[in-house]
């Protein structure tokens, strides 16, 4: 089949080489504002052609919106407007406004809403890479409101990336990724703030800087334009886990400054807890 | 030369591994508190044979001390007692208040402090790994206070594993590493305690976390019979780093209450330049 990717970058490009590989995609067109984007996510056979989003979407039975949260908003609404055979999904991370856009839309049932759990801490067309969602998780949310055929395909395509598959509504999709993805970014945006802030000698931290700190502050690299749009779709959530992160520092920083270690080893112990989950 | 290695665990083991490995060691005597970590290391080939404490140093070129920098505090003021031609090096995480306690003990020349920026959040004999210290940083501090032999059969050491060697006084460490690795603990420490504490379907955190969510937070597995003695010798300057982390997550915080996303985006501009420092 003929599948659209709009935007080209890690997420649209990671997903055009499996869609290629598992030869799920007969054709890969690229749609992408980032005219630089599209040339080179073609050079890198990433897709097959680049056109404009109408007659893209015309030649297709797929649209995958790859794009930040805020774009997915701005473009459903038109894109639903148009489809009558088409099956349009989005790989957003927040999906509580996106679905509450689009609830009353005559053409509704055409829309899959997807999440990938995954990616890097890197963007565009040369950070994708054919591993990125192998074993990894997919969330579909609210399928009950999708056509039958449209979720049919976007089941098919997940159970060929080799991905697990999870259902959710929208608003226990916001929440729990507030917990299990948006606050790491956070986290890790302040980290990073905090170190470029008092450490001046900026040779001192390359020197220094080990595997643990690397990868607790890796994901202060992420982009901007992709996150500031999920961290505002997705206020309340992030506010109300971050008050308890902010608070959690605050019990241990109390503990040090009291030289209560004993309450500290036992706050460690806690957290140890998460080898139960995370191998 | 007969090397005596003072905890069995992590980098015990993993030093063991590389010793032997590099034709360093003869012989390698393991003495541990723990019988049942002895006898795990033994049958693993890290350590040829265990003694008690006394009878290993005798026997010994070099000593190092490769357990909790409370338990470095210790010792070591009694092994240096013994040190005759024996050379003694520590690999623990903090340096000033060890050197603080032995800067005038007669043997003090024997003595070489040093940290190798390298771990993992496992512990113990079964986590010991060859390839744990290469092209790490190991770093020496206040070197012109350990007798020339001793800094030599050190710096040759370091040479033999691979890693590169920096040299700064104890308080320079331990301020540096306060910024680099300390925080970094605590923060996954804390973001591990809120998921836990927000987060009561594990189910839920498991399927949905992805490698983002894995790095930041997997520090939070470390060992707090490891840290918290970290977290009390180097108080002052980890304090300091935890209130500037606590002040950028709140700064954080305020943003998003006032809705003030031009300013978010322009802080996660300033955390992108983490990418400048690692690669």
């Amino acid at each position: 089949m003929t599948i659209t990717i709009i935007g080209t970058g890690l997420i649209g490009g990671s997903l055009a080489i499996s869609l290629r590989e598992q030869h799920l995609a007969t054709t890969i067109i690229g749609v992408d504002n980032n005219q630089a984007n599209l040339e080179r996510a073609k050079a890198l056979g990433l897709i097959d052609t680049y056109l404009p989003l109408d007659e893209a979407f015309a030649q297709s039975d797929l649209v995958i919106l790859a794009i930040p949260v805020d774009a997915v908003l701005h473009l459903l609404p038109g894109l639903l407007d148009k489809a009558t055979k088409q099956v349009i999904m989005d790989v957003g991370s927040t999906k509580e406004k996106i679905l509450d856009l689009v609830k009353d839309h005559p053409h509704r049932g055409r829309f899959v809403a997807a999440h990938p759990m995954a990616g890097t801490e890197y963007s565009g067309p040369d950070a994708a890479t054919s591993q990125l969602f192998l074993h990894k998780t997919m969330v579909l949310c609210d399928v009950k409101r999708s056509d039958e055929d449209a979720v049919e395909m976007v089941e098919d395509l997940v159970e060929k990336l080799q991905m697990r598959l999870v259902y959710m509504n929208a608003k226990e999709h916001d929440l729990h990724t507030a917990y299990v993805s948006h606050i790491s970014h956070i986290t890790s945006f302040a980290l990073a703030l905090t170190v470029l802030q008092k450490e001046r000698e900026a040779g001192r931290i390359f020197e220094l800087a080990s595997g643990g700190f690397a990868s607790t502050v890796r994901l202060a690299k992420s982009s901007p334009d992709m996150w500031v749009p999920i961290f505002k779709h997705n206020r309340n959530n992030v506010l109300d886990v971050l008050d308890e992160h902010i608070h959690q520092l605050q019990s241990m920083k109390s503990m040090l400054e009291n030289e209560d270690y004993n309450s500290f080893y036992k706050a460690i112990q806690r957290a140890n807890k998460i080898k139960k989950i995370l191998k």
